[in-house]
């Protein structure tokens, strides 16, 4: 099996300082993947020329597929396109669509006038194809050299992600003939990663060269995702799905998910098969389970809302606790996320609530209650359970914890009741 | 001034093929560059032996640091330690220091036992100098060859953070004579970038060679950071005031925030001041303000907490919207989001809220609303001001743009009310 090989070439400070994080890079590689091309090197370099040309000559020779992101915008230190036309040896003409594309932008959409500086964002080399920004006003750059493909596309999330789903990824098919890349993945919950590998360690080593086992541990869970790649689809696919039963029936007692979807999908693909609805009231993760759960398109068939009571007044007075138990049993406590769950029940008027409190730090922390010290609720109008955590890491990480172990624990009450 | 050069590694499928984006290299680079350490490359390779490899002997080529995260776990893809060992020409043996450590993390905080798997974590080559994890299993590992430093650090963002910040970034502090690099950044709103690039082109054209100006567009708002780098602090920040001075002054009609904070940093600043709270009322953003607030530290001195009411009936039960309303002018109409704020302000008794009623997308548009079809109001007791906005993009954006404007005018308010 002949493997093609891909290399993802990010251009601009803003990137390599780290003023920005590079979603881009991981959303490319996923598509690359699941095209069956093969990931070999992403690499970010700043806007220094001397930079980005030695890096194009390194990683022809290690890839067919160069694709290459940012450089692109209209101020002084954006030298992508010159450095991209000396490069392959064209000169700079205006490109007709890209120009109507400008004028469009500019006259319909922002309605501002249009300057020098944006007309430029219309010129190519002429030894490239252009490819169209259907969602911005930087063009595409489709380059052949060498049997090498290079692909420059902007650094703007949108519009890359625009151009290489209508015209980089089908264009790239097309090239090569690729292997499939097939994955099935599982999610476990409540076991270390040591003890996981220790557990499938037998599995692990009896696999066939093609199919590969990862562990990818995230907030206190692992997901294992098993690879397989080949020229058939169909024998794959058997092959793959024999090998993911028999890792299924290992990890039973773990497994939370048995598919590739997150906590909240999972949490909303229970709660459609069951047309039911539910709420969070949420104190320490201040809307972040809210926002998870509303970052899936349609969640508006099954989620009512949020009641994020950040002050104790709020719990009082939306959600009804009782300020003798914020005086005595304080707020972070196994009576007070009860309450939160019983008055969120009313107040959303929905079928289940998962309710958060804890203290996520780097302040608030006491003896008894130290930082990452978590109560969380979840219930029906029937009946109501609550655990502990202690997290022990910092604000961010404790919060993106409470609220995995909240979406868990509500997936688990619901698919149980 | 001679010039420090680093690179970063980053090792692991799962990286590479984007199951989890990589937020480490962000952290580490922002972090070096603070340090005046200069920023040459980062990439990002797979659990391959001679990817590794290769990459090893690449990096030292350019640069003085190469820094690696990544592939120091306990199961069988995780090959970097056995590389670095042969790489650096030593053999594994165990470090009391990291032996008792992991010991230590079992017995008393997972409280569960050891397997053989778990005591390897402690092995390490005896060519290293080994830097102690105090928040995880996996030591890091420092060595030195040919004048090149490389310092192999878990993937883990909170163990590789601890170690950078206690060991690793002092101890580079220690061996290289470093310039002083500086930094001074304003947000504009309202002006695209070829404008504003424009309209300060003089500006940028006169500034001197060691202080850089960078362009840092982020949803629909433009960042300006000026850079500069130089041996000696005092003339340093000198030089740098005055050119933000001037480019403060340049800019001062289109510039939100003068420093370098996010928009939620810019409106807990604002309340602090005052001794003033907040509360919020979303919609279509679902929860996402409140988070954005509730990531920083000590929000709870100004942030009463949010209703996040996602469907119609919670806006009329909780937040008193007129049922007439949501009927005649629709969920998402000027005056539905100012009967938000007005039942937010009593429902969360505070001073200020800001509210949110959109479509995100991809469904849900008519041709009178289409998706990205936004309104948002903030006000007081006195006075609520409403906005209409038009985003065109996916739904996880036009949540973020939303979020983002919606700070805006809520840091507006406050300061002119």
């Amino acid at each position: 099996m002949k493997r093609v090989a891909a290399s993802i070439i990010t251009i601009g400070d803003e990137l390599l300082i780290g003023q920005v994080v590079d979603t881009n890079s991981a959303w490319m590689a996923q598509e690359l993947n699941k095209a069956g091309i093969w990931m070999k090197r992403r690499i970010a370099v700043g806007d220094v020329w001397n930079e980005i040309w030695n890096t194009l000559n390194e990683e022809s020779e290690k890839s067919q597929i160069i694709l290459i992101t940012g450089g692109l915008g209209p101020t002084a230190d954006d030298i992508t396109k010159p450095l991209l036309c000396e490069y392959f040896g064209g000169k700079l003409v205006f490109d007709e669509g890209a120009l109507n594309n400008v004028k469009n932008i500019f006259e319909n959409i922002l309605k501002r006038p249009m300057i020098e500086r944006n007309l430029k964002q219309a010129e190519v080399p002429d030894v490239c194809t252009v490819i169209q920004n259907k969602r911005g006003t930087a063009p595409g750059m489709w380059f052949e050299k060498d049997g090498r493909i290079f692909v420059s596309m902007p650094g703007v999330p949108h519009e890359m992600k625009g151009m290489m789903t209508d015209y980089v990824l089908p264009e790239l098919k097309k090239k090569f003939s690729l292997p499939f890349i097939l994955h099935k993945t599982l999610l476990t919950a409540g076991i270390g990663e040591s003890f996981l590998a220790e557990h499938i360690e037998k599995f692990e080593t009896a696999l066939p060269e093609h199919i590969k086992l990862a562990y990818l541990p995230n907030y206190g869970m692992v997901r294992l995702r098993l690879t397989a790649t080949g020229d058939d689809k169909s024998i794959l696919e058997n092959e793959l799905s024999q090998q993911f039963d028999t890792l299924k029936k290992l990890t039973a007692e773990w497994t939370a998910i048995d598919e590739d979807l997150s906590m909240s999908q999972a949490v909303a693909k229970l709660l459609k098969q069951r047309n039911q609805t539910v709420g969070t009231a949420e104190s320490c993760t201040g809307g972040y389970i809210a926002h998870l759960i509303t970052s899936e398109a349609g969640s508006s068939e099954y989620y009512k809302g949020s009641v994020v009571s950040y002050a104790n007044e709020t719990k009082e007075h939306i959600l009804h606790v009782n300020p003798q138990t914020l005086e005595t049993a304080g707020a972070v406590s196994q009576e007070t996320v009860h309450q939160m769950v019983e008055g969120a029940l009313l107040q959303l008027n929905t079928d289940y609530v998962v309710a958060t409190s804890g203290i996520m730090g780097p302040d608030g922390g006491t003896t008894d209650k130290p930082v990452g010290t978590v109560w969380i609720a979840v219930g029906n109008r029937d009946k109501i359970i609550e655990q502990k955590f202690y997290f022990r890491f910092d604000r961010s990480r404790n919060i993106e914890l409470t609220a995995t172990n909240a979406l868990n624990m509500l997936r688990k009450f619901i698919s149980e009741h």
